[in-house]
This record gives structure tokens, C-alpha cells and sequence, in this order.
């Protein structure tokens, strides 16, 4: 076996939120597998690289990661540097331990790259820190989507105990997490944030409450999104002044 | 006021974990406050700044916070480029909202560079993926550190209500940590992993039980440490096989 497997994460969406490291490595890769999100200035980095799509996006067949396992063992065989490309960080909702688990059973010599998560992406695009003193010690990162067969984790009591939470995948499940959230006695009128394609020229925030979220939802238009919930954000949008993101501060005007 | 005032995120240690943007907005900047933790080759891209340390580790008094707030805005008043680099992703337990709030009050124009958070960088040490299909759907980031006059958040609750927990600035409350949970009914042996300075040349893993875990930190030698728990941890440890880390296969083989 010649080869090594870098999972590398390739940040939240921006091509410059990529990390040094990514960028070297990528910069040697012989082949390449990548993500759908990943933009086409980060594969660019890979010069001489053979590159694939292996592009799904979450709710895809198992079969389809079983493939993929077996593609990056199997270009460990051939190639000295193999990179695996994922969007945000390979151990937050990327399905790694997957390729993981794969490329140990097979005495695949591996290394992880940690990227940005699309959680920081969103808080700095905000202006909002995900963490406060005195009011925030806790942020939870969680998905509603379940996977094929999954056995029924409770995304919604870990969402009820954390000060902050922040939803991955969320925007076409917004009605299943409004009325979840709601009946279990978060207030319909508790403050969310939507953030769609965080870090990228197409980025788009919308401030509402529980109750509205389908609604805010419902105006997404495809990108990746993230919604936000907790105390910090209403203290935020409490604030007045200058905010982060270009026309951010008119969005917190009219919140 | 002239200037622009940059919350950047430095990374988890390794100064190959700043991103692209990080390292173009340092290579510009005129004024550099920085903390204890940035590594000295990420504070040396900032080759033509002036560069005072603002380094406090967690626990100092409020009256410090204030005092870098005033520095930031007075900086802008006189600079171009104002950078505030902080460890990890500025908006995870970086205190980044106390800078931020001046920064509106004071009417400065700024902006957050997302980084790199401890969580994953511990993740990519110990190859295991802190979300899991069918295991693990959140994860949640707390610290059980309590500020100077906090209102007493439930970190425990929110460490129980999750599939997967990484416990930040923890290592010095380990027996806290072990005896809360163990007494709110987590079993006395559920795996925990402590990973010291991620990332950097000098990290240490430990793997070990939640009644251990006093002993484990007590190990350590000083450097920052993240307290890692969760189904997660124990499918990895059943695994066979090469791992991420240099010497991380013996340590798996011993735990």
C-alpha cells in the first residue's frame, strides 16, 4: 500500500477559508475526490490531479458511500497522495468515520485535515458569538435529518438543553423543527436565525422566530444553510451600531 | 475612524491550520493584539505590524476584557488594519462578543474570520468523526469554567442530552467534570478521550473512563486541552487498524 488518504476539510464555502496545510497538500494531490459543495477555486489548487465528483448531498443510498469507500482504497493502491474533499470539517455531519472505518480495515495509512465548520461560517457572518460569558457556556451542533434506517436520536431534547444551537441541514426540514421545538415548550417567539451560503458572494441572512422559520425557509434558494437559536442572538440584535457582512446591519435594523 | 478592525480566528495550534484569508489579512495588518495561545509563526506573517500581547488564558478579570475593547478602538482610530487574533474560531469561547458589542458602540467597522475550533482538530487526532450515522446526529461544545458573577448554566444537562460532548478549558476541572456527571447518571465507565495541544508537535492522547478522568489530567502538562465523550469514541477504540497520528495506533491497541 503506497498511498495516503488525506480527509481534508475544505471549509464552509469561501475558497480563501481553506487552511494553509489543505492548500499545500491539495497543491501535491495525485487524484482527488470531492464534494458538491466544494468550490471550484479550492480543486483548482490541485493542479496535476486526476479529480472526481463524489458529490451527493446528504439523504443518498449507503451504497453510494460504500463506492467511495472502495475508490479511496482503492486509489491508495495506485497513487502516492489520495485527497478526500469535503465541505466544512470532515468530522462534523461529513460522514468520515465511514471512509474511516474503511480505510483502517484496509491498512490504508490516513490523516484528517480540520477545516472551518459552516457554524463558525454563520456566527462570524452574523457578528454573533455562538459561546458568552454569562449567558451561553454551551452550543449544540445537530442535525434533524435522519439517515436511512437510523434508529430515532433526540436532536430536539439536545436543542431544549443547550444555550445556543445551531442546526445543520435544517432548511428543508423548517416546519419538522418549528412544530417539534414548539410543542416540547420552546417559545413560538423564541429568536432564529437562517444563514444561507455562509462565506460566499451569495450569502443571505433572515432574523425571524420559531413560528416563522418554514417561512424563512421557504425563501432559501438551495445553498447551504444553517438556522441559529438562542439567548445571543436576541442580545445581538439588541445591539445597534456597525455589524460584519456588507448590508447585515440594515438586515438587524429592520429585525 | 478610519481602520478595520479583524477578529481572527488562529486555529486549534498548528500554524498550518490558519486559513488563507488569515494569513492575507495578517500579512497587511498594522496593528496586531494577540493571544497567549497563537503559535509564533502565524504571529510572524504579520511581518510589518506592531504586535502587543493581550494574552490572558481563561479566568482573568472582566477589567482586562475592557481594556483590550478600549485598545481595539483606539487602534482604528489610528490604523488601517486592526487584527485581533484569538486561538481556535473567535466565536467558540473566545470571548469575542465583548470586542464585538465595542465595536458597534464605538461605531468601527469590522470583521470575523472564522477559524479552526479545538473540537475538531481533537476530532482529526483521534480519527474519530464527533457525528456518526446512526450514532451520533449532535454534538455539543460546553465548558464547565464558570465566569467571574455567571448565573449557573447546566453544562451537565446539556453534556447529557448529547451524543457526543467536547468539554473546552477542562482538563484543570476534570474531577468537577467526573463526579457532576457520574453523579447525574452517566456510568463511571463511559470512555472519555483527552486530547492535549492538538495539532502541535507535543500533543498527548489519553483515552481512559469518566472515573478516570482526574487521573488523565493530571497528566498533562499545561498545554490547552479538550475532554471528549460519546458513543462515538467507543465504536473507534473497537476498531482495528492504522490510524491518524503518529503513535495513536499503539495507544488505541493499549486502550
Amino acid at each position: 500500500m503506497r498511498g495516503r488518504v488525506y480527509l481534508i476539510g475544505a471549509g464552509p464555502g469561501s475558497p480563501d477559508l481553506l487552511t494553509l496545510r489543505a492548500a499545500e497538500i491539495l497543491g501535491r494531490a495525485d487524484v482527488v475526490f470531492y464534494d458538491a459543495l466544494v468550490h471550484p477555486e479550492t480543486l483548482a489548487r490541485a493542479t496535476h490531479a486526476h479529480k472526481t465528483a463524489v458529490g451527493k448531498r446528504s439523504g443518498r443510498r449507503s451504497t453510494a458511500q460504500k463506492f467511495i469507500n472502495k475508490r479511496l482504497v482503492d486509489a491508495a493502491r495506485k497513487y502516492e497522495v489520495v485527497v478526500r474533499l469535503k465541505g466544512g470539517d470532515p468530522m462534523l455531519f461529513g460522514r468520515a468515520q465511514e471512509e474511516i472505518d474503511a480505510l483502517r480495515r484496509a491498512g490504508v495509512h490516513f490523516e484528517i485535515v480540520p477545516g472551518v465548520t459552516a457554524a463558525s461560517a454563520a456566527a462570524a457572518e452574523l457578528g454573533v458569538s455562538l459561546t458568552r460569558r454569562g449567558m451561553s457556556r454551551h452550543v449544540v451542533f445537530a442535525t434533524p435529518r435522519a439517515a436511512e434506517g437510523e434508529r430515532g436520536n433526540d436532536w430536539a431534547a439536545a436543542v431544549l438543553a443547550a444555550d445556543t444551537a445551531v442546526l445543520y441541514m435544517a432548511a428543508c426540514l423548517a416546519q419538522t423543527i418549528s412544530s417539534e421545538l414548539i410543542a416540547r415548550g420552546k417559545p413560538a417567539d423564541t429568536p432564529v436565525a437562517l444563514v444561507e451560503s455562509a462565506s460566499l458572494p451569495g450569502r443571505r441572512v433572515r432574523f425571524g422566530t420559531l413560528v416563522d422559520l418554514p417561512l424563512l425557509a421557504h425563501e432559501t434558494e438551495g445553498g447551504p444553510a444553517v438556522v441559529l437559536f438562542g439567548e445571543v442572538l436576541k442580545a445581538a440584535l439588541a445591539q445597534p451600531g456597525t455589524s460584519s457582512a456588507d448590508g447585515l446591519e440594515e438586515i438587524l435594523k429592520q429585525a
